[in-house]
């Protein structure tokens, strides 16, 4: 890194403009951690009232609405996203104006499993085994070759566990082609993995990488509930293969910001098994626990500033989603140790509306023995109100 | 705290407003704080573009302006503010609309001087001896009784070192009456005090209060340029005579927010000198280096949540001014363990413009033994830095 990347930034404090595609939760937190460094936001974003909309400007327009996106990157430092299905041919029009990082090629990379699991094992990164699947009948040879059970996936578009189907027999076959049939789809093999990590890794303009520790992921029908910083009983030896997929992604697509790769853990093997180009929620505990959040490091990244260290504060932390309603807040403030960010969203069944990380603490009174601050049972505390909170919103 | 306070508080996640009178830093550092906690916010504000611009709705009128006061109130769940020089008035009548969370009696002690030092005494808390003086006379006779040096303040509207003079010889009687007479006055003994510190303290709806440890404080020219916290070789005494003192004054005024109070040391003893009913410039190491920000501290006390722990993060943390200009992002952030804090306020001389902090990283790569993350150096880095970027920005 030297001084001259940044050379056109004013030493005024009064920061330059990032655009960002997208005016979700993820545009907000990146906000919330850009703005004390003096950059200022504006956003594109379709619906109404989106979370961002008190931190900068908002224009209200289609993802690939060519006029929204001309002003989206109208006197703009560097175009950002929050999300990857950020159409490709937008992000180009966009590269016209002002530099976009993370660069298309990741989102072309990302929006499309087959080409991503291609990308992946051209990498030398294993994945579960996998087969395109373009027919009816590629999918039964691709289901006796992979043998059940199997996942069936949408190759675009699929999110939170949307646009996919799991085949146990050949009874399945039919319904799931039903379902999902008539669109590219790809076949993958069952993994009997042990469980699910990720990795989140940030690289700079200059090549600069700095990657956060193994997380622990737990789903519930196909969304993200609740990661664990870093990862239990994580060697070094896996933390590195973590290391290695992060960096031989972000170099081989010369990547700016910061990368999520989803995981699985096999014995001491890791498969990758998707790529998010962009801050991602198994990242959210860095607000907290981390000595510079995911949000702040992309920032930093996408305006060739030097990099934030990733260490995690104190031993470890925790997040857990809040999904479908927001538990009354003093009960989850009253928890010590407790980080609250709400997402300002209308609350609907299964719907993100804001996440919780739990922090060391380094309270003395636990009674749990030296070095435990209560943190197990800090994590309890807040799984159980937020289940609470989920099951009062969605009754009647 | 019972759940029965917050029975307004709606679930869905989309929070109450709070409503501050001020549009400054401590207005946009509350925002940022609050924002995340599903809060959104209004302020009252009569300079265009002030560093709150783009986080919440800004009403842009003088702080005593009816129309204005009225505005900034309406809907909103509690009334707050930034700076305690808001006439008493105007806060009276915000009272009408919404609670004023530090109740109005509070500003009343901290905008003038000698009824500030007048309650401290007769809440048993040491101040340095004072008479009150309003006429050239008074000043005779108020030095005669104090002795040189001593220091003459206006009792009204003084910040920043403004509004004083030293008095070292009774030559300077003249020129001080010049200057500062004809408003009411009050004269200060001189303290020997080996260093300045304060004390923040937090008190919610039901009285629960929470502190953070002191805090060591440098200035120069009478503006604070540097904070460590928690202050070096404090003892539990002294510690225990700091909480003391705000409590007291938390529990006289049925305090509600965050309170602080600057404190000069002498020996063993705690001599109060000003109390900021506010959060304030030597709570700004909170943000990255306690458990829970002094801002965030304050909205929670305001709204009747919970208090979060005021416990240092690692060992400790510092907290430098930025004044007159920000030295260049890449060199400031090139520095690990530091956390940026802008304001989005034109650089004048003198002016803060932002803050940086410096936290403990935990490194183990310092050469400095065990439990030495390179802490000093890197805080001296930061000093350096600051002092090279003010000699620039002030360059013509």
């Amino acid at each position: 890194m030297t001084a001259s990347t940044e050379v056109a930034l004013p030493d005024s404090g009064r920061g330059p403009l990032v655009a960002v595609v997208g005016g979700g939760q993820l545009g907000r937190m990146l906000a919330l951690a850009g703005i004390p460094l003096g950059l200022r936001f504006r956003f594109l974003e379709p619906n109404p009232d989106p979370p961002v909309a008190h931190l900068g400007e908002v224009i209200q327009a289609p993802y690939d609405d060519p006029e929204g996106l001309d002003r989206l990157v109208e006197g703009a430092r560097v175009v950002t996203y929050e999300f990857e299905n950020v159409p490709v041919e937008a992000a180009r029009r966009l590269s016209r104006g002002a530099p976009v990082h993370p660069a298309p090629a990741a989102l072309a990379m990302a929006q499309d499993r087959l080409t991503e699991k291609g990308a992946f094992r051209d990498l030398g990164i294993e994945t579960a085994p996998f087969l395109p699947v373009d027919s009816r009948d590629a999918l039964e040879s691709a289901v006796a070759e992979l043998g059940y059970p199997a996942v069936l996936k949408t190759r675009r578009m699929g999110y939170d566990g949307k646009g996919q189907v799991i085949l146990r027999t050949p009874r399945d076959l039919d319904p799931a082609w039903e379902q999902l049939g008539g669109r590219p789809l790809i076949l993958e093999g069952f993994v009997p993995f042990e469980r699910e990590l990720s990795v989140l890794a940030v690289r700079g303009l200059d090549g600069e990488i700095a990657e956060y520790p193994l997380v622990e992921n737990h789903h519930e029908g196909g969304i993200l509930v609740r990661s664990l910083a870093p990862a239990p009983g994580i060697g070094p030896e896996l933390q590195a293969t973590g290391r290695e997929i992060a960096h031989r992604v972000l170099q081989h697509l010369d990547y700016v910001g910061v990368l999520a790769v989803e995981l699985f853990q096999v014995g001491d093997r890791l498969l990758a098994n998707e790529m998010a180009p962009r801050v991602h929620n198994s990242g959210h505990w860095t607000q907290d626990g981390a000595l510079t959040s995911q949000f702040e490091n992309h920032v930093r990244a996408i305006l060739g500033l030097p990099l934030g260290p990733t260490r995690v504060r104190g031993e470890r932390a925790a997040m857990v989603n809040l999904l479908g309603g927001v538990p009354p807040r003093t009960r989850i403030l009253g928890i010590p140790g407790v980080c609250l960010h709400l997402y300002d969203k209308e609350p609907r069944p299964g719907r993100k509306v804001g996440h919780v990380n739990v922090v060391d603490t380094g309270a003395e009174e636990s009674a749990g023995g030296p070095g435990d601050d209560g943190f197990q049972d800090r994590l309890y505390r807040v799984r159980t109100l937020v289940q609470e909170g989920v099951q009062v919103s969605q009754s009647p």
